[in-house]
């Protein structure tokens, strides 16, 4: 199966520590990079964990929290220094395509490639990228401002061609994308051989899905059903619900309720709180909740 | 004496690097901070290194180009999420003002202090700060764009009381300030006692220069004649005198020029491009024109 990965760059919450950088993170999949949130020293990030800058081809913010985008400026002047020519796609609410044309306009005049802004409805779950590989949808979340989550959703793939059937049957090399488009084989004696006797069935449909900023969504899970991975922000223990409550943010409880609702593969837990010296007590709670529970740290890299 | 200091937060350039931070500087006073740009990532420079963020005072910006400034939201932001109360004073060429204001209005509508922007004239040497202790004077710097430096300069203290003769002379406590400002002291018997008996010289007043970004200015000198410490960019070593020239920077050998011509105490040396692997060949360069050049790097605390 192609690579399909997620780079953690920062899991820290409105204020960066020493311990998490703001929140940012990169998903891979086969040679194509998608940045999640840009928060302030992503570019610096990128490079701590040699993430290769060219390859990014657009920036998903899921909201206009300066923890979420404060890194865009800098990132993108360091594109242009660095010679990018491809353009650069930003998905993110409305409102901020005035400030960062302001920006981009004041400090980065000689940007040799274009910053092409996509506004978003956070409101509606609706698809905002597709290619060849994969799709992405919006996921309506709860925050103090317009937020959203994305789902990145990879294509049905083509069967994969059992090379001894093709062989046993003399089939021509001619033949091979017909039969990964589903045909059946004619022999020449007029006997039919059935497209699934030369044929494996595809990889499954592998998907992640990024849930920051949110407070708990009790229908959230119909969204997220059955995702490989989920990463569902958890800045509080249950201990401080009531912040988490006046903050519009979920606790590791809540996030976990999330993931096992929906029956998810695994659960990445994130945008920690400041005030927690270890996040063990947030890994606990989930896990009792949802087994396949895992922190993330910068520099960690799951696979989807 | 007095603490009087520079805390090196950042002396790269451009484009940060693993090993450089973007420009930023704290110098210290007595118990007041003021910041000297502000590159991506300074807040979290400030923390890594332990500066009180709430004694920080003012910010002076030399120049808008991004390494230079583009820490600024996320540090207000901070400061907003941290309770300051006292106002921050932001001295800057004036462009970047509606670009400030634009972003602080979306980002940061809750703060609780006042953000009072100064708009500097870049070209004239002129006073632009002063309190009781020092004043900070601009710089005229020669860049891409508008450019200033910063020249720190204590203010006169008072002579030191010589307690033992004051002892000796039997002079009561209530005549010290007398003294101090100068006055000389008249015995019981009519004896003239002249203050330069009572006193001691006062601390000689100490100065720090900053400037960067800029190519060679011959006349430089002249405005930082005799300061205590002097840093002055030194992007380039000589071997690439024709990048500086192009981009309006300064190679160690120009920067110590102007120490030597300047006759400072010592050199600093910063915002190294991100091609060299290593500065000692910026700051060999430099010690052959001035033997008291040094190298910064992120954490260093020099006394001025």
């Amino acid at each position: 199966m192609e690579n399909f990965k997620v780079h953690i760059l920062g899991c820290g919450s409105a204020l960066p520590t020493m311990k998490h950088a703001s929140s940012s993170q990169v998903v891979e999949l086969r040679d194509k990079l998608f940045m999640i949130d840009c928060g302030e020293g992503t570019q610096m990030q990128l490079r701590r964990y040699r993430i290769h800058f060219s390859r990014i081809q657009a920036v998903f913010l899921s909201h206009l929290h300066g923890d979420h985008c404060f890194g865009i400026p800098g990132m993108i002047s360091t594109f242009g220094m660095t010679g990018r020519t491809a353009p650069l796609h930003i998905y993110a609410p409305a409102s901020y395509e005035p400030i960062l044309q302001q920006t981009l306009h004041f400090f980065c005049q000689s940007l040799e490639f274009k910053v092409e802004y996509h506004p978003l409805d956070t409101t509606k779950q609706a698809v905002i990228f597709e290619d060849r590989s994969l799709t992405v949808e919006t996921i309506p979340l709860q925050h103090r401002v317009d937020c959203c989550g994305f789902l990145f959703r990879e294509k049905p793939t083509k069967p994969h061609i059992r090379r001894d059937m093709i062989d046993f049957y003399d089939i021509p090399i001619s033949q091979i994308n017909n039969i990964k488009a589903g045909a059946d084989w004619e022999m020449p004696d007029g006997e039919i051989i059935p497209n699934r006797k030369l044929t494996y069935a595809p990889d499954p449909i592998r998907s992640y899905a990024y849930c920051s900023d949110t407070r708990f969504i009790p229908q959230l899970h119909e969204i997220v059903t059955d995702v490989n991975t989920l990463y569902h922000e958890s800045t509080y223990t249950e201990e401080h619900a009531n912040r988490a409550k006046i903050y519009w943010h979920s606790t590791a409880k809540q996030a976990a309720t999330v993931a096992n609702e929906a029956n998810v593969g695994k659960l990445l837990l994130g945008h920690y709180s400041a005030r927690y010296d270890s996040e063990e007590a947030i890994l606990k709670e989930a896990r009792e909740v949802f087994p396949e529970s895992y922190l993330t740290n910068e520099g960690d890299c799951f696979d989807i």
